[in-house]
């Protein structure tokens, strides 16, 4: 069950071209496509002839060619040609998904096409704003997408499962302010004068003591801005002032492929030596690595998860932020519901 | 659910020696062997002792020791020895099926062993008449048979799949004629006066236009034999007279594994070049590459299949042959049906 | 559905150290490792707080972290650290196994823990007693653990699955003698005055005509000690005194690890040149090959068993002692039950 309507990453603007994509979003496959104008076109992966996938097909012009009959559909899942056949009944069409390009990112919307406004795509403008430079990649998940959006929100795990770069005792031992209205949360941590985990040793590359903050923005179904970065301690920024500290944006935006897989798709945006591509590249890897460690255990969460087992779990303070967010997802979840049936009614 | 009283191709009657050959025909696993006197025998291939397979004992003689225990059936699925036991009760047999041999094929059948009438077994007798020339081979394909069936009542796929071998826009212009009784269906296609599809352009030789036919018989459950060919425009074939042009016959026996595997048993026959064995050699290759193209297809719709959209399909007009043949499987699987409930209330 | 009152070997003691050890048992995943004093602890291998497998973590001490958010369990179960957290609820804790360790093997019990009484630990106490030398190793099998001890009750297989080590045409021919009270089985064969089969033959070293003998007992779930031997012909040992020929014990403790697959233990101690450590290197080598050759006929049954034919099955007369040891089985699974629900009611 997935909130359908919201924008979800699909694809980074760069894997989308003059060829065919094929991804499943939400359950969902679709192809993936950019007309000739470069805008994208999402449509129904599957040819309402006799279900050939049409990722096994390919474009001709703006419109793709079923690979098996030679049905031809445009980006608005119209069929445009029956091989043979002069009449085209209007039922041959495929599903097509709302589509909007932005901040470096392929978003589609997989619920009601009407609602689907591009001003709902959440704010990721660090991915593409000129005053900050970001790298970043996609890592495929054998696990439900909220076991990705948990992680984010409870940092305690850096200091077991990042401990050579992310993690130190600082993360488990200071104490996190959970906020949140009906749309959001975030969760804040600050650790003071302290020696800064390997990976912000580096970034700051000087000896001294250092402040560390961790501001986690959640938004549904699950879109994560993490503001992190460290200064030297006395240069002002527990006090709003960060501007001598390094600091990053980790932007997370977490797309379901089905229940229990997951598009995950991340950057990692900074301001500092913003000019030093080396330092870019590096830190691409860096997260990539550090991602393939949540993976391991995300993956290994879902195996114990799909036993079903029935054993009690307990909370912890540390998951003050994931289940509010979790609680907000259910309570969205709920609403799509009553809204579908209220719909089915008015049609009745 | 598959058609019972029915043969089907089970292998090549090269493949059936003296040793033992599993395969699994219409969802029953059995055992393929030779006895002494060149027959066939099939037998099920499970011990009725301890469910061992069959399959993993030996001949010994004329009958199958279990490698387990050490149990001993003969060709007519009697146990003929239980070892440390003089007395063998009457109930140690194991299933067997009838058998027959023609058209260099071995054929089983499933349904009711007192209906086997070997007359009933369909003409492939071009696959073992001296004055053609036939090779051929199996393909396994991960697909519900009927898609092969599909598939080769609706030729119009060439021109997409096979476009480097069979296809032109001819296959898909020109229409088809659909006729049929209870128990067949033709379809029919005639290309005047064209440039022919490479295939044809190789087998004909020469670079003159030609006329090209592919007559298509369907008979219940599976098996297809395509009347196809190119003859020089002029010479007479659309009039009747095709002994100037180069004529094969493609012969294919489509036999359920399981729901969704099949044992695809084809071959070409052909009528010219017939003493040129490197000829025989390259179109069997031939045929077979073709047969990989659709077997992917295939493959990709079942993927699709499976899924189970519940979203709505359409038919095309090139669809009329292959819908007049799911029909006729769907009301023969009805009629066995019904038969099976009034033999059961006989017997009550 | 497994019999929970009883020991089951997990592991090897040379298999459990200061590391973590995951094995699932009887549908259990468990966590094994030794504490500081050196014994053996088993805990359930999950976290009770986001469910990741305790075995990704690691050993502090006598305690286990977990690898995802640090949560540190004792031997006991027990959570004795949340990080950054001071209270610790006391629902903070994970499951724990009773165990054992006897005859160089750790035995561990799923069932109510208050039972769990040391005395019952079948007798095995060839693996461990000075006056025999012992050697063995763990096959794994994709097959329910019923079916092993069926191979081990019916020694028939021998003839035709160890054709070339253990079988000869005597173990078929020779009748077997099947004995039980309500907690065991014995199935005694004797072959006398006859050539030995390979495997005895070399055991024995000379070439006159061999007694052997063929002594099982079973005590469930699947406790196996077969006493087997031979001894020259004429020098007593049907009488009674064995002491003059070479005699072995293989012992087989099989452990269910799900419904569908099994951790077989097994050791063969023998009195005859003990200190013989190339012939003891042999053994292990011969009787893992022997019991890879059971492997692949008992993975073959299990398939067949998968597909569920429905289709009947017989019993011969070597069955006797297999059957006796089902229905016991079936008996005691029956008693579990039955005391299960006059538990909860005396709770209810």
């Amino acid at each position: 069950m997935f909130l359908r309507n919201y924008w979800y990453v699909a694809a980074w603007g760069h894997e989308v071209g003059r060829q065919i994509l094929a991804r499943t979003i939400c359950g969902e496959p679709m192809v993936l496509y950019r007309t000739a104008d470069g805008k994208v076109a999402a449509i129904e992966d599957r040819c309402c002839h006799r279900q050939m996938p049409l990722s096994k097909g390919w474009l001709e012009g703006d419109t793709v060619r079923c690979g098996y009959h030679g049905l031809r559909f445009d980006a608005a899942g119209k069929c445009v040609e029956i091989p043979g056949q002069p009449n085209i009944p209007p039922r041959a069409r495929v599903r097509t998904f709302p589509v909007a390009e932005k901040w470096k990112w392929v978003w589609v919307w997989t619920g009601d096409a009407d609602k689907a406004d591009p001003a709902l795509i959440p704010d990721m403008h660090w991915n593409d704003d000129p005053d900050w430079i970001s790298t970043g990649s996609t890592t495929y998940v054998r696990g439900n997408y909220q076991l990705i959006s948990d992680n984010l929100l409870d940092l305690t795990h850096e200091t077991y499962i990042h401990r050579t770069s992310l993690g130190n005792q600082a993360v488990v031992e200071r104490p996190i302010n959970v906020t949140g209205d009906d749309r959001s949360v975030t969760v804040t941590r600050w650790m003071y004068d302290h020696e800064p985990a390997p990976f912000w040793r580096r970034a700051i590359g000087v000896p001294d003591n250092c402040d560390r903050w961790q501001i986690i923005h959640f938004t549904p179904p699950a879109n994560l801005v993490l503001d992190v970065g460290v200064a030297i301690t006395g240069t002002g920024a527990p006090e709003g002032d960060r501007s001598r500290g390094v600091e990053g944006r980790n932007l997370n935006c977490i797309t379901p492929e089905t229940e229990n897989t997951t598009w995950y798709f991340w950057a990692f945006a900074r301001r500092f030596q913003k000019h030093d591509h080396a330092l870019t590249e590096k830190l691409k890897n860096a997260v990539a690595d550090i991602f393939k460690e949540d993976t391991a255990a995300i993956e290994a969460q879902q195996q114990v998860i799909d036993r079903s087992t029935g054993r009690p779990v307990i909370d912890v303070n540390a998951d003050a932020g994931s289940i509010m967010a979790r609680r907000m997802v259910a309570r969205l979840l709920a609403e799509e519901a009553t809204q579908a049936d209220a719909a089915l009614q008015r049609r009745a």
